[in-house]
C-alpha cells in the first residue's frame, strides 16, 4: 500500500526516473496457449505517461515463483504492474503470492467484498463462496475498482516498490489501468512527467542492412534520439524513441531527424507518419482525385485485398480482375491471344495489355498489373521464381518492368509482388502533377 | 557452445526434466510496439516436445541489461530460447551482450560468413559490411542456419545452460526453431523414450466456448489426453497432446478421440488433419475435378488471395472479379442495373446475379459471390454493419444466404465473411456427388 507519506519517500531526482516492470501470469501465458497482448498494452501505456519500462517477465500459476518473480521484481523497479490470477478458482494465487512476497498475512476487504457483492446483485446472479474469496487481500493492500468484472484488482508495496495487480482479462485490465492505476502511479510519482515520444518512418526498396548504412551517421547527428529498425515485410519501418521534459522540444528533434532520413533515404521513404504503402496509395489517390483498376495474376488479390483493408476504399478503388487463367485475362481483360501465345502469360507485353485492358473496363485512372512467378513450381531458367512483370496504365501511356525477387516462399513473393506494384503506381502518383 | 562431451554432464535423472526459459529482446518488445507472438510460439513447441517452460522474459535493446538478464536466465535454467538483436544494424547487440555474458570475445564465425554470403550471392545482391558484423559470433558459439533471412542464429552454453539465439522475425525464428533448435535440445536431453504427438482439428462455425461447451465430457472420455483451443480467427483449432512410451497407442488415442470431436461437432468440422478452411476447399475443388470463379465485393479479393496462396492453385482456381463499385458489377459480372436499383448492392438477389456471372464469364465449375458491409461506415438499421449475401451458382441451380456478424473491426469481418463463403462452397462439395 502507498499512502501521501509513502510517495514523500520517493526523492526528488527520482520523481522522474522511475523504472516499471511488467508480470504477466498464468499457465496459458507460460506454455503459450495465449500470446501476451496485455504486457505490451501495458507497456504502450506506461511509455506514453512517461514511466520507463524497463522488463517484461512472465511465470505460470505456481505459488513459490510468483512470490519469488514478485520479490524480484521489487528489487528492481519502482512499479510493478501484474495481470493474472485474481479469479475465483483453486489456480487463481496472485493474492496468496503478492501476500507471502510483501511477507503479511491475508484478510477479508471489505471495499473489496462490496464492490463483488454489487457486481452479483446488480446481475441478479447468485454469488459463489469462491467469489468471497477474491476479497481476500495482503493487509494493506488496497482494493482497485472492476467496473466490468467480479475480479476486484490491489495494489501494495513490496519492499520499495509499489506493486498494481490487475485481472487478465484484457477489458478489465484496459479499463482499471487508465481508470484507476495511471492516475495513481502520476500521482506516485508527483506530478510533472518526462514525456515520451516514438516516431515512425516506414520505407519500402532497401533491405534492413542497406537501411542502417545509409543512415550510419545518425547516432553522430542525433545522439538523444534512439533508433530502432522493424521489419514489417516487405517494408523496413525505422523508429525513433526520444524522452525528455519539454515535448514540444522533442517533436522538434523528431522533425528534424525524419528531414535527415528522408535526405538520405529519398523516394524509399513510404511516410514520415508511419503509414504502411497501402494507406500510402490511397492518400495519394484520393489526393489526387484519381481511380484504380487492377490486374491480378500472380498477386491472386493480395493487392485488391490490401487497398480494401483501408475504410474508404470504395472511393478510389474501382476493380479487381484476379485473372489466374489465362482464358480469364484474354475474355476480361482483353489480352490478345497472340500475346499470350508470343511472350506467355509471364512478360513485360503482356502485363502491359492487363494494365490497359483493366484501365478500360472500369473507366480508371490508372490501371495497375502483375503478373509472375510466385512459386514454388513454375519457374524456368529464363524466368525462375521470384520473376514478377508490373505494368501500369496512366492516362498518357502504359509502362511495364520486371523485377526478381528470391525470398523462401510463395506467401513472401505474393507480397513483396503487391507491395512492389503498389509502389510503381506511388511514384507515378507522386511524380503526377 | 554444446558437445557430445557436454550433453553427457546432463545427469540421467534430469534428462527428462529440462527446464527452459524464453527472452525476447528489442525496444519495440520493450515499449510494448510489438505484441510478442514470438514467446507464445516458442513456449507451445517446447512444451510440445515435453520442455517444461519456467518463464518469459523481455527487455530492450541495451547491452548491459541483455547481458545482465542471459546471465541470470543462464543461472536457473537448463535451455534459454532467445529472439531478436541478431539483424546487420548498431541496435542488434545481442551476439555482443551473449559473448559478454559468457565471459569471451567475439570472433568471425566462418560458417556464419559462408551462409550469409551465400544468401546474398543465391539472390544476386551485393553483402554490405554490416552484414558481415553478422557474422562476429561469440567464440565457443554454434551456428544455426537461416534458410529464409540473413541473420544466422547461433547456439552457446553461458555457465550450464545452452542458450539458443534466433532472430526476432516470426517466419525465420519458426524455421530456424523447426528445423535446428529443436531437434539439437532433443539431443541434449539424451534422446527422450517418451513420444509426444499433437493433432489439430480444425473447425468453423462456433465460438470457442460454444465449442469447449459441446466438448464437455472430453476429459471424462480421454483423460489421458490433454485438451486445448487455439483461435485462428475465425477458425477455432482444438488440439490433443499426448504424451507416452508407445507411439502407435498414442496414434490411436488420438484417432479415437478425432473421431468422438467429429461426432459432437459434425459439420463444423473441416479437417482432422489441422487443414484451414482454405487448404480444405482446395482439396475438394481438386478432388471433385471442379473449378472455380468469385466475384467479391465486401471480401475485397481476400478469397482469391486465400485460395492463391496454396500451391497449385491454378488447378481449379480460375479468376475473381472484385468489383467494389456498382459499374464493375453490371459491367464484368452482368449484374442487371434493375437488381442493383431495386435491392442495392447488398442483397441475396445481387449477389446471386453476381456469381452466375462469374461462373459463366469464367466457365467455371462453381461462381461464389459476397456481398455485404465490412464497416466501420455504410451499415444501416436493416443492414448493419457485419451483414454479409453470401451467393453460390452451382451447376444446377444458384442460391444465397445472408449472414450477420458483430466483431469489433473492418478485416474481422473480411476474414469471416470470406472464410464464411468458402464454408458455403465447402458443404455444397461435401454433399456433391
Amino acid at each position: 500500500m502507498f499512502s501521501p507519506y509513502q510517495i514523500e519517500l520517493i526523492s526528488k531526482e527520482d520523481r522522474h526516473s522511475m523504472l516499471a516492470e511488467i508480470l504477466s501470469t498464468g499457465e496459458e501465458i507460460r506454455t503459450g496457449a495465449t500470446i501476451d497482448s496485455n504486457a505490451a498494452y501495458i507497456a504502450r501505456k506506461l511509455e506514453e505517461a512517461g514511466i520507463q519500462v524497463t522488463r517484461h517477465n512472465g511465470v505460470g500459476d505456481d505459488l513459490t515463483t510468483l512470490a519469488a518473480v514478485l520479490r524480484e521484481i521489487a528489487g528492481r523497479a519502482d512499479v510493478a504492474v501484474i495481470t493474472g490470477g485474481l479469479g475465483p478458482t483453486a489456480d487463481d494465487l496472485t493474492a496468496e503470492a503478492a501476500a507471502r512476497a510483501a511477507e503479511v498475512e491475508r484478510v477479508l476487504d471489505r471495499g473489496a467484498l462490496a464492490s463483488i457483492e454489487h457486481f452479483f446483485s446488480k446481475r441478479n446472479r447468485p454469488m459463489n463462496s469462491s467469489n468471497r474469496k477474491q476479497a481476500l487481500l495482503p493487509k494493506g493492500a488496497r482494493c482497485l475498482a472492476n467496473p466490468v468484472g467480479t475480479a476486484p484488482g490491489f495494489y501494495l508495496a513490496i519492499g520499495k516498490c509499489t506493486c498494481f495487480f490487475m485481472p487478465g482479462v484484457p477489458a478489465e485490465m484496459k479499463s482499471m489501468l487508465t481508470g484507476e492505476v495511471l492516475p495513481l502511479i502520476d500521482a506516485l510519482r508527483g506530478g510533472s512527467p518526462e514525456h515520451t515520444l516514438t516516431r515512425t518512418i516506414t520505407t519500402f526498396g532497401l533491405t534492413e542492412s542497406a537501411t542502417g548504412e545509409k543512415l550510419a551517421g545518425f547516432r553522430t547527428q542525433f545522439p538523444e534520439i534512439r533508433l530502432g529498425y522493424r521489419v514489417q515485410f516487405p517494408e523496413i519501418h525505422i523508429k525513433f524513441y526520444l524522452r525528455g521534459q519539454d515535448h514540444s522540444a522533442l517533436q522538434e528533434q523528431a522533425a528534424r531527424a525524419a528531414g535527415w532520413v528522408s535526405a538520405k533515404l529519398g523516394r524509399k521513404v513510404l511516410s514520415l507518419e508511419g503509414l504502411s504503402m497501402d494507406r500510402v496509395v490511397a492518400g495519394l489517390l484520393i489526393q489526387k482525385q484519381s481511380t484504380l483498376a487492377l490486374a491480378e495474376s500472380c498477386t491472386g488479390g493480395l493487392i485488391a485485398h490490401l487497398l480494401t483493408n483501408v475504410p474508404g476504399s470504395s472511393n478510389y478503388f474501382l476493380f479487381s480482375a484476379v485473372t489466374y487463367a489465362n482464358q480469364a485475362k484474354m475474355d476480361v481483360l482483353g489480352v490478345s491471344p497472340e500475346t499470350l501465345n508470343q511472350f506467355g502469360a509471364v512478360h513485360e507485353e503482356t502485363a502491359r495489355e492487363m494494365a490497359a485492358g483493366a484501365r478500360r473496363r472500369a473507366h480508371a485512372t490508372y490501371g495497375l498489373a502483375t503478373s509472375g512467378i510466385a512459386g514454388p513450381d513454375g519457374g524456368t531458367a529464363e524466368k525462375p521464381v521470384g520473376t514478377v512483370c508490373i505494368a501500369l496504365a496512366t492516362p498518357g501511356r502504359v509502362f511495364a518492368r520486371r523485377l526478381y525477387y528470391n525470398f523462401a516462399d510463395r506467401l513472401r513473393h505474393k507480397r513483396v509482388f503487391a507491395v512492389a506494384a503498389l509502389d510503381v503506381l506511388r511514384r507515378e502518383l507522386l511524380a503526377a502533377p
